[in-house]
């Protein structure tokens, strides 16, 4: 699909083909629609990291709220969205090991209960052994920190997302 | 469920019960966890409200745009959320005779031609004859008054909503 495609759509094929690049959040999917045509794909990922960083605080961490736990009840309930499904499977997020599930389990509680907000991260931009690294690691980080980092990581997957929806030889690492 | 148990939720629990008084906005309920403590209800809904109003024009159509048509593609395909599944049969909107959803389809297409974004009505607080009689004289309204007109019934739409799902004795009209 080239721009010129993407900028012909309907809000509702919009929508319904790109909602959920930002996961569960086809309100900001269904804003930037406002502003087509866009230039590039590159513009049009532009555009909805200026609607994400010109929400405030709230709406921000809201965002990261709309976020599954990593290896969490929704993998095991199989509710997962089909993008985390896959982004979570392809980092062998679905095959830990008892300990390493009771690990993440853990951190994964207590990175919530530090934040207010889950620990959100690009999984397909990195590996399972980094995982577990980084959500160690980044428990122990100030909250202004891990929002920021939060946000940052929901943009990498929202990339990665709208490249594999259209470009046919998207890269499947950042 | 009274307020102070509304605030010993966790985010996860909050989203999952209020994630949809914004139709398909869980987004703008996960960011108002972050107000609780609550006092009442009505504190609750006025900062989802305030939230809203507090979005760039963009975000305030994204929000419309994630509506869907009365009796429209959704009704017909079994892919309303619930809440709406149940507000639109309420309105009668899932009866209507062939002549009336021939020319509900005409005024939805015409509106959304001219707007960019769907006609929005809180059905519960009207009727059907209502319903069809304010479609057809909207669609001559000027834009920004339909904007301002569409987030006010979102609005409502919303406050039958938390009712719904806070008070038992909750009143079917505003």
């Amino acid at each position: 699909m080239d721009i010129s495609a993407v900028n012909a759509l309907s809000y509702e094929d919009f929508v319904n083909i790109f909602g959920n690049v930002v996961e569960k959040c086809p309100l900001i999917t269904a804003a930037v629609w406002t502003s087509r045509p866009f230039t590039s794909l590159n513009a049009l990922e532009a555009t909805i990291n200026e609607f994400i960083d010109a929400l405030p605080e709230s709406g921000k961490e809201g965002i990261l709220r709309c976020h599954p736990d990593l290896a969490g009840r929704d993998l095991h309930s199989g509710t997962l969205t089909r993008e985390s499904r896959e982004e979570q499977a392809r980092a062998g997020m679905d095959a830990l090991s008892s300990a390493e599930a009771s690990r993440v389990a853990r951190l994964n509680e207590e990175y919530k209960r530090r934040f207010g907000f889950p620990f959100v991260i690009c999984a397909r931009a990195t590996d399972k052994t980094r995982i577990l690294r980084e959500l160690s690691e980044r428990c122990q980080n100030a909250r202004a920190a891990e929002m920021a980092r939060g946000i940052e990581e929901v943009k990498k997957i929202c990339r990665l997302r709208l490249q594999g929806l259209v470009l046919s030889d998207a890269p499947n690492k950042l």
